[in-house]
């Protein structure tokens, strides 16, 4: 366990919630009555305001001014906009964010780029534990080109960072929530020559991300977890600023091009990072997106941060206590929002859970997680949900639902 | 002209009205009072059950059922789902559609698998006349791979069908609406070996397209526009039956896999065409489009394209009449659902229409297009549009407001 003081019972889960210097954020939240939700590393709950600019895109801006909106409600730079709100959630210059299309697509485009621009045969690197779309996408991005493709075994990608090679690694892992040492990996890979690309999806908007200071160079990520943005909202892609002008995007769109609707035939890259940008980016997803995006406003990220890994603490402690075995590192610094612990009736145990009021996630074949995101579940909420865990396995209730929800799963 | 009758009077618009078989469709849409909306070609207006599912999607989906609604409302068959709905109006199977991404995006995957797929040098055919964006992705695809590319003159694609050529043709074109014939064009391929991808952009939902029976293998298209399904609402993705199972995407995302859940390391392209969707796709928009799809529902895609050639055939004998010149085709049967006519005063004229209710839109240097969406439009609609523009262009106002909004159009 860390040194970071944290809650060992319900009083003193109270006494935290109420030194919680970003409590008020729960308010900007509508969450369903009586339950605990424990899944907003895999889909946040919306933001009052994420659902109100849906209400005023749809129901004015594209009912009523309909295709003046494009220019009106500048809908066309939809894209630019939320990347500059979002580069202050991840330490970045307003300039350096774009929000467009899947972290899949954004991935191929980022990686495609770097491969595309180089003059020599460039190596993709993944780990084999790394979430499996960047696998896939890397993998077939190399047959693509003329591309090596090196797939690493877990935790061993810095020793094959080499002249020439691109590695993608996810700053938090999506099962463990331990934190890469990303400026120790950016410096090592300044010295060999190496490029990375980070996948920001499970840290974005639960840590004081700052790439700026940690010479990141390359990064995408989604913004449907912590950021609360919707389901399936648009993910984002960043380049530093010294890095962009030499990158061409492989998916060449319109919305990438300098005068959109000039209708030249020729492309003619945008400036900055709004070049990565391909097609018409679906409107109603990035109004919702703008609107979880307020929900931010105000908040330090150093205490929102602080929070996620406190609340990871008190969850170690407990499942430790309980006798569960966590692949979740043990220190917090080390730790994203998320963590998890392994039970072979892990499913079973996590649909008790939810019967009990405690929504949580399960990943095959055994790990419950807990996703701890801070602004909207207080200390005690997630005490609450401990408790229960506690009488479930005393109880072994779980049992009883085991058979019938192991069909759901697959 | 053609020799479809079509109304030469309010009265004759009116009785037209009468006799429309989808006149009830309007009743979908609750449009703004006192306008004339002619630019469905460009952004559709919201059907009532767009914004309601839409409603439903986020007010109740995401917000009470929160992460179970990705199995609860099937959240996560929604590209299949969209995509046998929408293949009714494309005269495809429901299992030869998918809904994802954007046009661009989907254009990139579709002709880079096939590509990809070819064990001989490709080469990627369009026009220098064909919608921008599809020559950007294009001519970038052809750097990414060996594919050489070949632009060729208006019109004059198909003088270069060879073995191994790939083209890519808009079924409408988005200027003149001239509509290509695409059963000769496939014949001509099929001939010398070639492949055709159609863009169905500007004639999805308004023309009644019969793909199966054309023999077409390969298309992508938009949804905004005549379908209505929102702004930035996403494309589709068709591939025949009979030429998927050896086609596989560029961008192999973790939804296209065969088993996204099962966290394989390794990609497994899932069956039929849902192998080309890629990430996790903005789920808002796709509720809207679906509610959309829904103002669809028992009309004969036969009585829409008449009405949009018959409301053509109206307004281009009017142009004819007011002396304006259009490179629209005369004839309704050859044509999409918008006309076009040039003047030097185009976006003049195009504002004065707006200001006195009737709205269209203009493309660079000198054409005013009127999109003709026949769902919501009446006849007697496009009247009153077209006695507007005969006042205009009589009295002249339009040269009143010329100056001031030559500005906001670059």
């Amino acid at each position: 366990m860390s040194d970071r003081p944290y809650p060992t019972s319900q009083t003193e889960a109270e006494q935290f919630d109420a030194a919680d210097p970003i409590a008020h954020a729960r308010s900007r939240f509508d969450l369903p009555e009586g339950s605990v939700y424990l899944v907003g590393h895999s889909l946040g709950p919306p933001p009052r305001t994420a659902l109100r600019h849906l209400q005023q895109t749809a129901g004015q801006d594209w009912a009523t001014e309909l295709v003046g909106s494009w220019n009106q409600a500048d809908w066309i730079n939809f894209p630019a906009r939320l990347g500059a709100r979002l580069a202050r959630l991840i330490g970045a210059d307003p300039s350096e964010v774009t929000v467009c299309d899947s972290v899949s697509v954004n991935l191929f485009k980022m990686v495609g780029a770097l491969i595309q621009d180089s003059p020599q045969t460039q190596t993709i690197l993944v780990e084999s534990g790394e979430f499996p779309t960047d696998q896939y996408i890397l993998e077939r991005l190399a047959q693509m080109t003329d591309a090596r493709f090196l797939r690493s075994d877990p935790g061993r990608s810095t020793d094959h960072l080499a002249p020439g090679v691109i590695l993608v690694r996810s700053l938090v892992d999506y099962r463990t929530g331990a934190i890469a040492p990303v400026a120790k990996i950016e410096s090592q890979a300044r010295q060999v020559g190496a490029e990375i690309v980070w996948d920001l999806s499970h840290a974005t908007g639960v840590l004081d991300l700052t790439l700026s200071d940690w010479d990141v160079r390359y990064a995408v990520g989604c913004t449907y977890k912590y950021l609360n943005g919707g389901p399936g909202a648009h993910a984002f892609l960043y380049v530093a600023s010294d890095h962009i002008d030499t990158l061409h995007t492989p998916i060449a769109g319109w919305l990438g091009h300098a005068r959109p609707f000039a209708f030249d035939p020729h492309y003619d890259p945008a400036q900055g990072v709004q070049r990565f940008v391909a097609g018409t980016p679906p409107i109603l997803s990035m109004a919702s997106l703008s609107g979880a995006l307020d929900a931010f406003e105000g908040l330090d990220l150093a205490d929102v941060q602080n929070k996620a890994q406190t609340l990871g603490d008190m969850c170690l402690n407990a499942f430790a206590r309980l006798g569960l075995s966590s692949v979740s590192p043990p220190i917090g610094q080390a730790r994203g929002g998320h963590v998890s612990f392994d039970h072979p009736d892990g499913y079973a145990i996590s649909r008790a859970l939810a019967e009990s009021g405690c929504q949580t996630d399960f990943r095959t074949p055994s790990t419950a997680r807990f996703g701890l995101s801070p602004l909207f579940l207080r200390y005690q909420d997630v005490w609450q949900a401990l408790e229960q865990l506690q009488t479930i396995l005393e109880t072994e209730s779980f049992r009883a639902t085991r058979f019938s929800v192991r069909h759901t799963v697959t």
